[in-house]
């Protein structure tokens, strides 16, 4: 095992036979889950952290499939020995959320009613089906009560909604880069991006699976939309500033023209749109457009959260203009009204909303340093 | 005449026969230019003031084309009788760029050479061509030296352009929400955009016209990136907040959920792309790009403004975050250095980079008060 590192994982998967009811009001009568897990479950079963994913996460967050696996899980720099979600005191749990294109239930999963894949008809979901969900699969894992539930972005939605769904079920919520709800600026790139992949005629309704077509254009153009706005200006100047790729602005030459963001961008977009289901890209971005936390609350977050009972870490970054620090702030705010317990850091960082996946001194120190008194009280058993 | 507007108005045009070397090293040999003029040129033809347009502009800037025309010229706030740029004082031109596609040649005119429409064949074009080509417009009019060149954003850099290639031909030079060079980030959106385009398989290589084709859903996708990138966060969430158009959030309804921003975005994308022409908008998205005003002088802004002669005012909007209040800060600064007389105005907005276009009472007052300075020089005759 490489040091601080979970070392070689392997995915596992279930199938739930129950079936689950959805806000949409429509029934998945089955569905299947992938997930990983590193660290061990310790016997009081209380040292259990639950990983929620974001907008093209997946359930493969530390560690390596295989020796030559060139790349680690997507949060490696976060969940390992000795790193801040350490794997020596937790069990720690990460799936890939139904709707998902990673293995777990989704668009381009076959709809055993019809047996073509489910496409356009697939549910659509929201944060609290997916919060429904992962609780079936901590039931399957003997898990009554989370020691943490930990997300970015996306991820930080489904830990508040945790908290407010089963207020019993968790100790701790960790919420990072993250908002209530999001702006309309947030819903306007989202709706171009959709509209970017709905454009593309080989999406075909949504059914381009059956039709074996893939809208592979509208997809990439969605996801550069998705990554500029994840990364700060700052962040892109440092990275690329005006760098051409090649050739120069001089007479005669205007067709090499071309800045290194531009194939930068453009490799960004092919490589996702290869492996990413636009069905899933849409089902995504519809549930973070749709979250609203104190919607049923009459848009009152303290009269949300008087219904947790966990103690809280919210951590934002200066450069994420997506979700904002001042986004973080109005959770903070509304956790103090509560009398919940809330600990809160924003850190310098120029990597834009990212940063939640990067490495950084301030953040990992802050995370490591909450997260250890997470596993102390875990280790003296449930405290609630 | 209404009251405050230069009333009704009618394109002119002009073809040219003199050849034009562009930047790229090509040839244009003949082209044709349509603008409007307000207001009356004096006998000593010292009040001449250019207007030139952004990405999406043209020469209709004030005025209306009929007393039925829906929607007057896209800067009838500041351009008319008794506003900043007074028609009572100043005569005012406003053309259509070289590229354009509002009747000025470009893209989807006809390639004498070929009789065919240029499509992807037309030259490249840099912010220095307008100058130059504008400038045999001025010749035309027997303008040798305007008043002042005028212009927001785009139109902001051809200002400062003029200022460096013709000093004796301009006194003042007005830069609105401009930037002597696009940010990477800047560059990744437009990038976007163009991805947009190209990658509509109705774009066919750019040769559209041709094959009776419209690569009409990219360009929308294009506006739409454009667009939401021009309004600020706050811009957006004050006029649409997180509204519903129909329908609601409840089970069982879920396919007419839909914010109000998405089919505002929506419109405003189809409506554009049934009116612009897909080439052009690539053209002059790659001149934003490309334009870099202190390139040629070793990246040293102040060495470039050494070469200029007139006074400058330079404005900008708090929200603005495409050509934000630093970009504009920046090029004072370089003023300064290069002892040119600078005034410089930083307007409180919510309305982000569109607000260089929209009623603002601070913008107007400065606006009015600097041009009425000009156009008094102006009735003095010549300074220089």
């Amino acid at each position: 095992m490489e040091t601080g590192s979970v070392g070689i994982v392997a995915p596992q998967q279930h199938s739930f036979g129950e079936p689950l009811a959805l806000a949409c009001g429509r029934i998945l009568r089955e569905y299947t889950l992938v997930y990983e897990t590193y660290g061990e479950l310790n016997t009081e079963r209380s040292n259990g952290v639950l990983i929620c994913h974001a907008l093209s996460g997946h359930h493969h967050a530390a560690g390596r499939h295989s020796a030559d696996d060139k790349r680690p899980g997507w949060w490696d720099h976060y969940i390992g020995p000795g790193k801040p979600i350490d794997t020596n005191h937790f069990f720690v749990v990460s799936l890939n959320n139904l709707g998902g294109c990673h293995g777990s239930t989704g668009p381009a999963s076959i709809n055993p009613g019809t047996r073509r894949p489910w496409g356009p008809e697939f549910p659509t979901l929201r944060v609290r089906d997916w919060v429904h969900s992962q609780a079936r699969l901590a039931d399957l894992l003997g898990i009554e009560q989370w020691a943490a539930v930990v997300g970015g972005s996306l991820g930080g939605m489904q830990a508040m909604r945790w908290a407010l769904e089963y207020p019993q079920r968790l100790r701790h919520c960790v919420v990072i880069a993250s908002a209530m709800k999001l702006s309309a600026q947030n819903i306007a790139f989202n709706e171009t991006a959709r509209q970017a992949i709905t454009s593309d005629p080989d999406f075909c309704d949504g059914r381009y699976l059956e039709l074996n077509k893939q809208p592979r254009k509208g997809l990439a153009v969605a996801r550069m939309i998705g990554h500029i706005t994840y990364l700060s200006d700052d962040g892109l100047g440092s990275k690329f500033g005006r760098e051409l790729r090649s050739g120069t602005l001089e007479p005669g030459v205007e067709e090499q023209v071309e800045f290194q963001i531009q194939s930068y961008l453009r490799h960004q977009g092919d490589s996702f749109s290869g492996s990413f289901d636009p069905n899933t890209y849409i089902l995504m971005t519809r549930a973070l457009d749709y979250f609203d936390l104190a919607r049923e609350y009459d848009d009152d977050p303290v009269a949300a959260f008087s219904h947790a009972r966990c103690k809280f870490l919210l951590v934002s970054f200066t450069s994420d203009w997506r979700f904002a620090p001042k986004r973080s702030r109005e959770i903070v705010d509304a956790l103090m009204h509560a009398n919940l317990p809330v600990s809160y850091a924003e850190i310098e960082s120029s990597m834009g909303h990212d940063a939640f996946l990067l490495p950084n001194q301030r953040y990992q120190r802050i995370f490591s340093t909450y997260m250890h008194r997470v596993a102390k009280e875990s280790a003296l058993g449930r405290e609630q």
